[in-house]
């Protein structure tokens, strides 16, 4: 049997100085959200088969790491000779799917309305390529029970607030609803069953610009009036006119959308753009965000890179209507979500970061022979230093200890201390 | 399609106490293996299939869960006919495995000895039982590259530590040699085809006693002066007597056991117990271990339980074989690690914990149509308590506010306003 020392393709592996990183973004998250309200929850990798492939997840059903059934399940499996008889369950690739039915098995011992904090890992299936992994985490906020705009309010300013005090204050939140994407549609005249069509290439504006747009859209058949009443919803103005989206329409959807989304939607902007430390937030009428369960505001959130390029780091908005279809009641259950790509948070942090700053540490090398009893006074004296909050290692002396010290130098450590046959001796190093 | 909302069975969901409960003891454990020099790292949760079931992981490689290959990979298997061609990965079933092959891949940008932290998810699929989940959480402390016992007296020295630092400061270390099982075992005249036989009885000690480990071994057949012999090894004195193994043994294994070995775990106990804080350290010649990897020293630490059982918490040993297995050179890689398991310290520790104490907090609830520039206020308001490092929840107030107090009291919120038409009012609230 053959033992294979590299990852699985496109699984990624965190050395120490990536991890540390890692630990401290992920704990100032966690601090964030926590001051904000939102408790921690966890639910299992593993989800059944039947709540992934429900179609909510769109092209991520695609992409499901599935897992064999078991012992008697699994033989009786292969006997039917249908491959997908095999599998039972599969691993989750995104935290929304585990968070709704985590809601349903245990919403009585929760106080509604119910703001959840997850951070965990999720898989795809995807083909590996650079920068994209097939596990990677997602820090995720969700509130669960409150059908007013506060939860849209306390999302933006909760996630605005992380970002801030990560440093990245830089960053704009563009924001629509999938109420307003369906009107405009309706007002262009676009026959109902295509509505996915039209959002699909729409979806593709910030590439295209609106002529590619509109060259897409003739190319699948609809109609010229249609199509130049649609790309006139996108041509307007800069970000003075998309800081209200009442003024931005100015009466254009009356009649096709009801009464207070507009408006429910300017007060969103207006009271998180309130506390925004220098972020901005900006109606986007092309947003439109792939996921089928939106049914309300959505929501993303672009760093600006120092590269000048936008990069997307989080995203999310109402999903009404995906919960009931766990609890099996006809209640809807009202609920709000974003997600947040660590990874991507990561990428621009990295070098930014110093996890090293305030530690007070120290190595202690034992050469070879080293006396057993000045060891255990050495024990004694470590054992008082790490009581007292102070990083020691205490380590046998390399052959190659200029090499030993170097490594060690980038892993923070500061002071060197060999325990010679003559006493403790301060090696002179430089960092 | 329908929507399951129980979660896969044995699979463990965490609520907000539970999950503060684990937050707390996870944190300290990182933070006391930081100051023994353990540097955090994370490798995927899917590893090979080749290396899962490598023989190396005894009972573990009955339990993996498979994950099935993808795209055209599936479907050429598929044509086989051979369900054991269908999978290519699974999910981990331990920490170690994918350590050794971390290390292998990554040993050229690694500091010698790597002292290596690990805090992750394993699954095993286990008959689904009480208190038994098929995901959990170990913590793993591991040196790679020390072949002297200074790694052993380190890596308990650090977990005595730990649990001192948690509050369970009453605990015994059992330790014992790979090499000494087999002295014994030779020294009785078993032959040495059979010594695995003779170990998985010698393992049901605790439970049966000197008497019934004499019984098992009948029924297998060994002679009755190899059994005697054997038994003698196990009927010897109280903890005086087990406090050093030189002593224990009092000349018997020698010629059958190399030099320095009786005297090398004497000094590990030696030296770790000078620094226990009243936790204990005896050298058990019953102790097995099951795992096949081990090749030194092993120990298991149990905890002096209410219930005056003992609770055993955590496990280890020395596997100087392994890694080269993942090199693929001859010359071996020294290593040695501890694993913890995390359920079982929660389990204990879980109603001692105050995960509120000190949080300064407030609720703020809202009752519907509150008006919107005071509310726009109090978002501001809040976040500026939340940037001083307050927990502020901004909540519509329910209509069965009291149920809604009751489970935010249970979070550890201790002050209530309701933002009334007349202005802010603090409820008297009992916590």
């Amino acid at each position: 049997m053959s033992f294979i020392k590299t990852p699985i393709k496109g699984m990624p592996e965190h050395l120490p100085r990536d991890m540390a990183v890692r630990e401290f973004v992920i704990n100032r998250i966690k601090e964030n959200y926590g001051k904000y309200g939102f408790s921690l929850i966890e639910t299992p990798a593993i989800e059944h088969i039947e709540n992934l492939s429900n179609r909510e997840g769109g092209e991520n059903e695609m992409l499901i790491f599935r897992i064999m059934k078991r012992g008697e399940d699994l033989e009786r499996a292969v006997e039917t000779g249908d491959p997908a008889a095999l599998c039972d369950c599969g691993l989750r690739y995104d935290l929304t799917v585990p968070l709704a039915r985590f809601f349903a098995n245990n919403m009585n011992a929760l106080s509604l309305p119910f703001k959840a904090l997850q951070v965990g890992s999720v898989w795809r299936a995807d083909k590996p390529q650079k920068g994209r992994f097939r596990q990677f985490t997602q820090c995720d906020i969700d509130i669960i029970g409150d059908h007013s705009n506060l939860a849209e309010i306390e999302l933006v300013s909760a996630t605005a607030g992380m970002l801030h005090e990560l440093g990245l204050g830089d960053f704009t939140v563009r924001i629509n609803d999938r109420r307003i994407l369906k009107a405009m549609a309706a007002a262009a005249g676009f026959p109902e069953d295509r509505y996915g069509e039209v959002f699909v290439i729409l979806d593709k504006l910030d590439k295209t610009g609106v002529d590619g747009v509109r060259d897409m859209l003739a190319a699948g058949g609809f109609s010229a009036g249609s199509i130049d009443a649609y790309c006139g919803f996108f041509s307007g103005g800069g970000k003075e006119a998309r800081s209200s989206c009442s003024g931005y329409f100015a009466g254009r959807l009356d009649g096709v959308l009801p009464e207070g989304i507009l408006s429910g939607l300017d007060e969103i902007m207006r009271s998180a753009g309130k506390i925004m430390n220098g972020g901005d937030i900006v109606f986007d009428p092309s947003l439109v965000r792939g996921m089928s369960y939106y049914t309300g505001p959505i929501f993303e959130i672009a760093l600006a890179d120092t590269s000048a390029l936008s990069l997307s780091v989080a995203g999310g908005g109402r999903y009404d209507e995906m919960i009931a279809k766990y609890t099996g009641s006809r209640t809807p259950v009202p609920a709000c979500g974003i997600s947040i790509g660590l990874e991507r948070i990561i990428t621009i942090l990295k070098d930014r970061i110093d996890t090293n700053a305030g530690k007070d540490s120290a190595v202690y090398l034992i050469p070879p022979g080293a006396d057993s009893r000045r060891l255990e006074e050495l024990f004694i004296k470590a054992k008082k230093m790490r009581e007292e909050g102070k990083r020691v290692m205490i380590s046998p002396k390399n052959k190659n200890m200029k090499n030993q010290i170097d490594r060690l130098l980038e892993l923070g450590y500061a002071e060197f201390i060999e325990l010679a046959p003559e006493g403790e001796k301060t090696l002179n190093v430089k960092g």
